[in-house]
This record gives structure tokens, C-alpha cells and sequence, in this order.
């Protein structure tokens, strides 16, 4: 687990001015993304306030030694997959280094000036080559209000409690903040129906996750231990894992969700290091009485204490009707990464524990994390109850499901009472009409 | 869909004499795959009979030209993605014109000769890079066998008939025939236990599955439509869908298999091409009289006439008895690629009718291809009812489910009167003891 340094002192303040004050990425953040300058080529770079550093320029400008050298060489390409390889050591070496180099009073500023970009004027990609994406379901709050809706009997099923649920996803759909999401089409069948039918998904949802970046990763048929399984984690985004809940309902059974997801997942461009999160880790919460210890191969005293994530969550929703009456999108939503049921680390130790390979740039998602009640669902058929309840928004339009125009916005923060708060930047997507 | 042509001569012989007779690799097969010889690098090269022509030596020869250039120019690297993505042309091109310099009289032989390699020499390898592997559940057979066994009293959920079931994969643990195969470990749940516990999985299991390696791919959000599927594919392989069934039935629900199946899937190294396969393409067998029709998205006359597959499949059973006593491997099945509910074309569409984007060397499973009865089961769940009824061996071995040190393979074969008999080389691997 990553330890409290200079580098989170909240009196640290960046000779980029933007980066002071309200923006997600002060330098106590430094998250790695990949992006491109106006007409350039895909690059890695560090968000600063509103500015991008250009990894490939400061590492030719000499700015870097050592083990941040090999950090911003894994960084050079359109993917970070090389730098999600090299694991804990040389990301702290750059982030040590980098924040030097943007704190005020930096002897280097008039050398790393010459390598920042506006962000305004860039364009944000994946960060890395998802090679495998699969999604966890440790919101626990989520999988009982969802489990309502699919089974009413039997909402949270016998191994909720002992399994960290999983199932893969579709790596090829990932798409980053920023573009368009297609409403899909499938077979339905509504209960009344006798047979399915073929059309656009009525019951379109957003589902509100973190994503983690897989590290170094594993050899196929070797576990990852639960003590060791904090170092595989190479940074944290947000994810919106899309769902289409009418085609989802046909079509989940036996072997889950399939079409109803693999349409598009958004996630948010920057990775959030370990480092940048550590002043918000906190105790795995306490299950409640009752509930069965995890089982000893999920069970470690350092991620007891610290594998917990204290990060508020929020979903914003953006509407036509708001668009045009220039009124703010609407919060949907406002939950926290506490209220997850297993940690990171347990995710990819139960992954692994088979002997399953992770490699660098894997993409885990939590699952959508709801909190437990109303105002903090992670997904538009926990708020609306399934489309019973809609959603009244300021221009009056109402809400049961998403609707074509409609922009999904999901944003995290870190806060923490003598830290500098950080945040994640945005996962966001409008929805375009089925074709 | 490929026309039979002169490439399909069953008089047709080559050269290569052990490509004549009982081979499965005759000269009316051709399958393309990466191999390396001694002390090479990994390259494509084309089975024919013991012998791998070696594609850049033969491209460096200057023995091909036109479109057969293309698709010899995008098999020279480690991996045949490049080779997958150009489609029908260039692959039925280079087919043809392997035929002619392969073939008996050709007066190539001399050049030709000097790019073989034997096959006994050379390493295999995966032919693609998998970026997505989704297995899907096309075997009636086998959905209704397991199906009893996980749900009595529901075999066959009221979807099966009208959505061609599928799920995502791993692509990570997919490897190449004879590489061995670790035992996973997981939690699994006796039905007369109060908690789960974690351990050896104790009922490991094979699956006979065909798998097809997906061509140039699609756009995400525009479906591939059921009369251009056809094109999307790029050849077949065999497919082991090892499964852990005591963890799978304790982790199923509801978001479908994970650790139960992600462990290691097994295929076979040769992608066995569209065009091989033409003279064995059925009519997509009849569905039995109730059934429902496909919905029309589904729906096309040329794969309703030629979508089907009449190919025989068969599962080898080799345990430490037998091997020490030097007896055969014990057929424990043998099964047919007609006794799929859904052809290849529908799967395709399916997959892509919400909009998901397949790219090339995407792998899709078939799901596991049983036959009507208990000689044609394409898993030992099947095979033994659950392990009630152990399958016993010559060499007094019982078998329930696999042990340490069987090995399981896999082949295929595709026979007509008035063709060449064609297989798919092996799919074979052998357990490992559990770490």
C-alpha cells in the first residue's frame, strides 16, 4: 500500500495556477492518461490543473533520472500498457520527480513549461490496450435492489456473501469520456408477451463503477495472494458500464449478461495512481452481523485496515430539454467507494486465486456501487425502481430510463479533512438514436 | 459461402506424399496456422500432410502473385490477425495457388520443396492474438444434459430457442494444443454443506466445443447482418472449454460462469478454412416440430440451405494407466457439428445485432457440441450423469471426472462421398496436479 509523503502534503501548490484551487488534477493527483496535442500523435501525459505534460517532451528535455526515466519511456506510445507493466517502483519514482517539477518555486519550470499542452486543445484516448475487461458486482446495495427487480424471492443470492461475483465483459466496446454511445438494439420479451421481439432497447441504463487498472500481472496457473495483491493495481478510473435492462431480463439466463452490455462501456481517460488515492484509503467497512467472515485466501490484515476506498461518486444526467433551456444537469445520484462489498484487492485475488492471468492494462470494474437509499443509486432502475418512479427534472421533462440526447456525467472526488482534494475528471457520453 | 472448385478435386494429389491417404492434412485442406522451426521465429506456414510450408520463405521465392501476395504478406509476423482482417479474396487467392504448387506435376516442386519444413521439428503456437473470446451454448444436446443436472426442473430456460446464448469468454488463458493444463483451485460448495470451502476443484470436466476465428470484424454500432455473416469468418479450430463444475455450480449465478471456466481453454493450432470446409456444409438441420422459427434477424435463405456443419467430432480420453500399459486413449465420444441449434452466421449476427464490434482474431466459441445420446456427449458431466456413471477404461481405471495426468483430445473430421476426407490437426492437453 502506498505511503503518505511529501508529494500529499496539501500546502504543495503547482506554478500551474489552474491546478490550485477547485480542479480535479492538483498536483497531490498527477494522474497518466494518453493524449494528443493539436495534430500530434497519441503520447502519454500527466493532467495538471488545465494542463497536459507531455511525457515524451520532458523525458527529452532530461527532466527525468533514474527509475522515473524507465516510468516516462513506458510512457512514450499510444498506450500505457508498458508503463502499467513496470508496477509500483518506477510510477513512484515519476510521480516523486514530477511533483518537483510542477511545485512552485521548481528550479525547472522554464524547461517543463515548453512540455505542457492546454487541455482544452488536446484530445484524450484510451489510456491503454484493454487486453481482457471483466466486472465485478460488490456493490452490495446494487445487487439487492437489482436482485429485487429480477427475483423478488430471492434478491441476494447464497454465495453473495462468500464469492466475489464476477463475469467478463467485452474489451473491444471500451470507449473513452467524450464519445457518443449508440442505443442498441436486441430481443426483448415483456412479461405480457407470448413471444420475444427485435427493436431499440427501451430500458436503457448508465451503471456508476470504478474501473482498476491491472499492473504487472500474473503468469497463467500462478494466484496472486491477497498480501500481494494491492501491487497489481496500476491506477483507478470511472466506468459506466451501459445496460440495456428489457434485453438483459431475456437474455441473462443461464450464462448472464451478454448483449445487454457488450454494446459500449465509458470509462473516464485519466488513470488515478495508488499513490494519488492513498490518503483515502480507509478499513474495509465492516460487514454486517450476521454475514460469514471472507474465507482465509480473501483475507489479509493490511487490506482489512486500508483496502477500503472513501470516494464520493455522483451521477449527473443531462437532458435535451436541460441543454436547451441552458439549465445545469441534474444529479442523479451521489454515492461513495465505501460502499463496496469486497475490496480491490479481494477482486483480484479471487480472479487470480484459479490461477486466471491478468495482464498490464487489464481493466477490472467494481460493479455499480450504490449506496443504501434512494438519493445514492448507482443505476437509473434502482432510482426510478425499475421505471415506476420517474425522474422530474428542472425543465420537466421526466426520467424512467435514458433517453436518445440524453448525456450520462460520472464524476469521483477524494476528500479528506487536511488533504487536498482530487478528483477523477469525467466519464461522459451521450446517447445517439438506435440505427 | 466458398464454391466448391478445382480446389476440392478429391483426385487432387500432391507431392508431398504424406499429405496422400490418411492425413489430415490433404491437399483439399491447406489450414494455416504460426509455427517456428528449429531455432527460428514464429512465422505463418500451411499444414500439408508432416510437412509446414513456410509462407515468407515462399513469399521470398517469389511463388506467389495478385492477391495471394496480400494475404502471404500479412502471415509473415508471429500472429495471423493481419492475415484474418483481409477477408475471402486474398485467402481464397492464396488457397488456390498453394493447390497448384503443391499439387502433383507442378513445376514448382523444386522451389516449393526448399520452403517445407517437418512438422515433427517445428513449435506451434496460437495462431492470433485473441482480442475477444466469446463462447456461446449452440448445443441443444448438451444445453438440455447440463441443464437437468444444474436446474432439474427447468433443463432448457424458455430463451434457449430464441436467443442464440452466449457469454464472454477469457482471452487471456487461451493456449495452443499441447500445452498442459493446472487443475484450478476455488470455492465450491457441496449441496449438504453449510459454507463453502476453498480447494482443488474436484470435478474438472473438458468441453467439445468448435471454435471460429472471426475475419475483418465490424464498425461498433453497425451489426453485421445474417446474409453477410458468412464473411466474417475466418476459419475453425477445435476448442477445450475446460470446466471446474463443483466451482461453477457454486459461482453461476447470476451473472453467469467465471472462475469456473477462465483458468485455460485449449484449441487446436490450425485455422482449418471456410473454403476447406465447403463440401461439408449442410442444410441448418430441421428444428424439431413446436419449435420456434428464428426471429427474422436471423433469418437468411443461403445459411438456412448452407449454414450447417457435418462434421464428426471425437473426444480422446489418455490416463496414466492406459499410457503405462501402453494401450490407446479411450474414445469417450463421438459427436457431430450438425447438432448445433444455431449456425455460425446466426451467431455472428446475434453477437453484433446490439452493435458490438467483433475485430479480427476475435474467437468465438460454438458451446459444447453433444449428440442425442450417451456416446455422443461432448463432456464427461454428460458422459457419467455427474460422475453416477464412471466411465471404465482397459486399464481398470474409473473415471468420473478428470484426474491429474489425463489427457484429453480433441479432433475433427470432415468426410462426404466424392471428397477428400479433411481433419483439424489435435487439440490436446494434459492435467496438472492443483498448486
Amino acid at each position: 500500500m502506498a505511503q503518505l509523503d511529501q508529494t500529499h502534503d496539501p500546502k504543495l501548490e503547482s506554478w500551474v495556477l489552474s491546478a490550485n484551487g477547485h480542479s480535479d488534477f492538483p498536483i497531490q493527483n498527477l494522474p497518466l492518461g494518453v493524449f494528443s496535442p493539436n495534430g500530434g500523435s497519441p503520447r502519454g501525459g500527466v493532467a495538471i490543473g488545465d494542463q497536459i505534460l507531455d511525457l515524451p517532451a520532458a523525458l527529452a528535455a532530461g527532466l527525468f533520472a533514474g527509475e522515473a526515466v524507465k516510468a516516462a519511456e513506458a510512457a512514450l506510445g499510444p498506450v500505457l500498457n508498458p508503463f502499467l507493466a513496470l508496477g509500483a517502483g518506477p510510477r513512484q519514482a515519476l510521480r516523486a520527480r514530477l511533483s518537483e517539477l510542477l511545485s512552485q518555486g521548481s528550479p525547472e519550470k522554464g524547461r517543463v513549461e515548453t512540455c505542457l499542452h492546454d487541455a482544452a486543445d488536446c484530445t484524450l484516448y484510451l489510456p491503454a490496450h484493454v487486453g481482457d475487461y471483466t466486472d465485478f458486482y460488490v456493490g452490495i446495495h446494487h445487487a439487492t435492489n437489482v436482485g429485487k427487480q429480477f427475483r423478488p424471492d430471492n434478491p441476494l443470492l447464497p454465495n453473495y456473501k462468500y464469492v466475489p461475483i464476477g463475469y467478463h465483459g467485452r474489451a473491444s466496446s471500451i470507449r473513452p469520456s467524450g464519445e457518443p454511445m449508440r442505443r442498441p438494439r436486441g430481443q426483448t420479451k415483456p412479461p405480457d408477451a407470448t413471444e420475444p421481439s427485435f427493436g431499440p432497447c427501451q430500458r436503457l441504463d448508465y451503471e456508476l463503477e470504478l474501473g482498476v487498472w491491472i499492473g504487472p500481472g500474473n503468469t497463467l496457473g500462478e494466484p496472486v495472494r491477497i498480501g500481494e495483491a494491492a501491487g497489481q493495481v496500476g491506477g483507478f478510473c470511472l466506468l459506466n458500464d451501459w445496460s440495456a435492462r428489457d434485453i438483459q431480463a431475456w437474455e441473462y439466463q443461464p450464462l448472464g449478461p451478454f448483449l445487454s452490455k457488450n454494446f459500449g462501456s465509458t470509462v473516464s481517460t485519466w488513470i488515478v495512481t495508488p499513490e494519488a488515492l492513498a490518503p483515502f484509503r480507509i478499513p474495509q467497512p465492516k460487514r454486517p452481523d450476521g454475514d460469514p467472515a471472507p474465507l482465509p485466501y480473501l483475507l489479509d490484515e493490511a487490506d482489512q485496515r486500508e483496502g477500503g476506498l472513501n470516494l464520493e461518486l455522483e451521477v449527473l444526467l443531462l437532458t435535451p430539454g436541460l441543454r436547451e433551456k441552458g439549465l445545469p444537469a441534474h444529479r442523479l445520484s451521489m454515492s461513495n467507494a465505501r460502499h463496496m462489498y469486497w475490496t480491490v484487492a479481494q477482486i483480484i485475488t479471487h480472479h487470480t486465486s484459479n490461477g486466471c492471468n491478468l495482464q498490464p492494462g487489464d481493466l477490472l470494474g467494481t460493479g455499480t456501487i450504490s449506496g443504501p437509499d434512494q438519493s445514492s443509486c448507482g443505476s437509473i432502475l434502482e432510482t426510478t425502481l425499475g421505471g415506476k418512479n420517474p425522474v422530474v427534472l428542472a425543465s420537466s421533462e421526466q426520467r424512467r430510463f435514458l433517453e436518445d440526447g440524453d448525456e450520462v456525467i460520472l464524476r469521483a472526488r477524494g476528500r479528506r479533512e487536511g488533504f487536498a482534494p482530487i478528483g477523477f475528471g469525467e466519464c461522459r457520453a451521450t446517447i445517439q438514436p438506435a440505427r
